[in-house]
């Protein structure tokens, strides 16, 4: 990558069988194509089953290979780029964005350090909706969003029914508030076995775990947090969407 | 984390080990100690040596623990906020930023895409700096500025040495263009071993992969690929970088 310290740098046995690897699903694949299985792999490059399998490992993080339950090893096709940066005054999928889709709402105890950022009790149960996030019919993210009943006061006074319908009214009203910012944050986690079965992907895979604190007049308003797939997304932050890089 | 699904998901066997482990890490270790060898562990909770791994590779994953070579695996302090959304007209890491280290300055090919993002002949070389951010004087990301000749006429007249003075000139010619805008992307990404080893990582160690586009009056003058610990860093947006949350 024109640096001049590579050199010097120890390489680990398996580096060189991932650029190779890399190479050739260029020129000898297609996206979408399934590899040969990790035996035939092996024997093609003459090597062992466990340098193969830590240069595919490699090669899923970068996101140029896909691990599929029940198809195998896919060649996976460029990263899709997901805004994450709303405008600073706009509630997120709320209104007409059809790329959220609330799945459930509940009321819950909110995990110690969301009931710390929404300055709650912590064992003060607040209203938990459940997103699903799409992105070209895909689902991209799943998020939870915690919402403080002193956010939306209306909701307790209405014998706020369970499940989707819930989760609406609690958007709905959410949206009455004014926002006056809203800032997060990324990194790295692993996909719970809840999120990673919407996403389709298998519990434990990395994810791009991205929390959001919304601020209104009265403060902390709510929190979301939403769990992105990192093995197909790429998430972009500032005024063009279109950056399209490969790592 | 106060959902209604769990019940409907498949756990994987080391998940509930894993949130076993997570509990001893809080009550009884501290920040920074050894944890005792896979043996002692596998012993400790009556588990098999493999579904220990995978506890403890997700725990790293989450950022729970770290693993160092020739220390072994110790329990991880908090992750670290890194504010990676510089005011939109400011240069990062140029002028009084002491955060960010010139490390070298060559000439070289980049990447092709890193050139499609440029708008560069595939074969024209670029400047690149190669930069180190300190956090709280810790290594938390190497990058490589990729910075095109025509961006910095003024270098090119002047004998430029190789090396951190090279690299202090591009960065002295830059801050002279006035930025109307940044735009980043985050993904995840592997260690490239030279970076790796600048951040006291094991090459091909999961990384989260920051791309800036800085747009002058003349197009985009510039080209940011930063590599950042994802063991230790939270990627923060927004006006407070103060966002603290676990995963």
């Amino acid at each position: 990558m024109g640096t001049t310290q590579l050199e010097t740098a120890p390489e680990p046995k398996y580096w060189h069988l991932k650029t190779v690897i890399s190479e050739a699903l260029d020129s000898d694949f297609a996206v979408g194509e399934i590899l040969p299985n990790e035996r035939e792999l092996a024997a093609r490059f003459g090597v062992a089953r466990a340098t193969l399998r830590q240069a595919l490992e490699q090669l899923e993080l970068e996101g140029r290979l896909q691990r599929r339950r029940g198809v195998g090893t896919t060649v996976a096709p460029p990263r899709m780029g997901v805004d994450v940066s709303t405008t600073q005054h706009q509630w997120p999928g709320v209104g007409e964005d059809t790329a959220w889709q609330a799945v459930d709402g509940t009321r819950a105890i909110a995990p110690p350090a969301v009931s710390r950022l929404l300055d709650v009790e912590a064992d003060e149960p607040v209203h938990v909706v459940r997103r699903l996030r799409l992105g070209h019919g895909q689902p991209v993210a799943a998020e939870l969003l915690y919402v403080p009943a002193s956010s939306v006061p209306a909701l307790s006074a209405m014998d706020a029914p369970s499940g989707q319908a819930r989760a609406r009214g609690v958007l709905r009203e959410l949206q009455r508030l004014a926002l006056c910012g809203q800032d997060r944050s990324v990194e790295l986690g692993s996909a719970r076995a809840d999120d990673a079965k919407e996403l389709d992907r298998l519990p434990g895979a990395p994810v791009l775990v991205v929390t959001t604190r919304y601020l209104t007049e009265g403060g902390i308003s709510a929190v979301s947090v939403a769990t992105y797939r990192a093995d197909t997304c790429r998430l972009t932050f500032g005024d063009s969407g279109d950056l399209q890089i490969a790592s």
